[in-house]
């Protein structure tokens, strides 16, 4: 007998708004039902990820073009379905990536202005029809979440951005989520922790309804 | 007064060609004649393009599926045209590189049997419409250019392939070769070193005419 097909389930937000804390909430609420999880992140999760991350996060790499980010980022991607997220989900194992393909339509679109139908080309041969069963978008006003991230060490080449591309970020994502409401659950980030993970875990209990005998 | 645009050379080949041999003969033949020249390659030729180079030939990359490759050597390319080949070109200098856009057609299409349609639409934007003025593809029997690569040593990822797919890269080749005819000179690169050389001085003549006045 073969597993059930595993959810795939995607997270969201920009700088500061409480991700790697959810992540984290979300994992345990998850494992705690006995299903088995993996968690992944991107770009990342895979050796060539994390050597395209390296490249991308570097903030020596202030030259590098709209078009290169964006293919690279697909890079990673394409090279996460095939090696992680697509065997798990077959194998009936949950996934929880922080950022997926959604977060190129924002940083790559919405941010560096790259045209939506080539980011919407890139998703259809590179991920493979492999879209999330439910995507939690962190939603922030910009000033906020700067503000909590500005404690951190070493901005990475993304974080040292002006505030209108975080801006456009931000639209970017709202569409997205206003475009797949079936899909998108969009989460205030301003509220507390514990708010944040309540309405993360409302948002999980239909899939694991669907999923649990 | 601003300088005429330069001209691009790309050259293309499989396995024991002969590249690096002509690659010298060509930098000093243009160069003799008082033309600024840029040598680059691919992938590579910038920090980005370096990076990328490391992971595509690393041979413990043996898991890296064929799109990730492919929007790796794009991702590669897209950088190299607007960090080094366009603004040499503007600048009046010539640039000689060591493969480019045919060679997606050749390794990722024909080798991992990515479709033509998929390169070509990258191609489409990632290069920027910056197209070799001429591509000299050195054409070889695949027997003959591994029998004369099996003394160097450490093969890399792509090297390891068999036979099978360098007939495959070496099909599409001579296809994108006859397809622009104009664009391409196909050079038996199983004579020697110095006739390999002399038919690629040949096919520079036009161009350097064209361009001296």
């Amino acid at each position: 007998m073969s597993a059930a097909r595993g959810k795939f389930i995607s997270l969201e937000g920009g700088e500061g708004a409480g991700k790697s804390t959810l992540l984290a909430g979300l994992r345990e609420c998850i494992e705690q039902r006995g299903i088995a999880l993996v968690q992944t992140r991107e770009p990342g999760g895979t050796s060539v990820g994390e050597a395209v991350r390296a490249i991308v996060l570097d903030p020596g790499q202030r030259g590098l073009a709209a078009e290169t980010e964006l293919l690279l980022m697909f890079a990673s991607r394409a090279q996460l379905v095939r090696e992680v997220i697509e065997p798990a989900l077959r194998a009936g194992q949950w996934v929880l990536c922080d950022r997926y393909a959604d977060a190129s339509y924002a940083y790559q679109g919405g941010g560096r202005g790259q045209p939506v139908s080539r980011i919407a080309e890139l998703e259809r041969w590179a991920c493979a029809g492999v879209t999330p069963d439910l995507t939690l978008l962190l939603d922030l006003p910009v000033a906020i979440g700067r503000a909590r991230a500005a404690g951190r060490s070493d901005a990475d080449r993304i974080e040292v951005e002006a505030d209108a591309f975080f801006e456009r970020v931000r639209v970017a994502y709202r569409e997205r989520a206003a475009t797949e409401p079936d899909r998108f659950r969009v989460i205030d980030a301003s509220q507390s922790p514990t708010a944040v993970l309540q309405a993360a875990t409302l948002a999980l209990g239909a899939l694991i309804g669907k999923s649990k005998p």
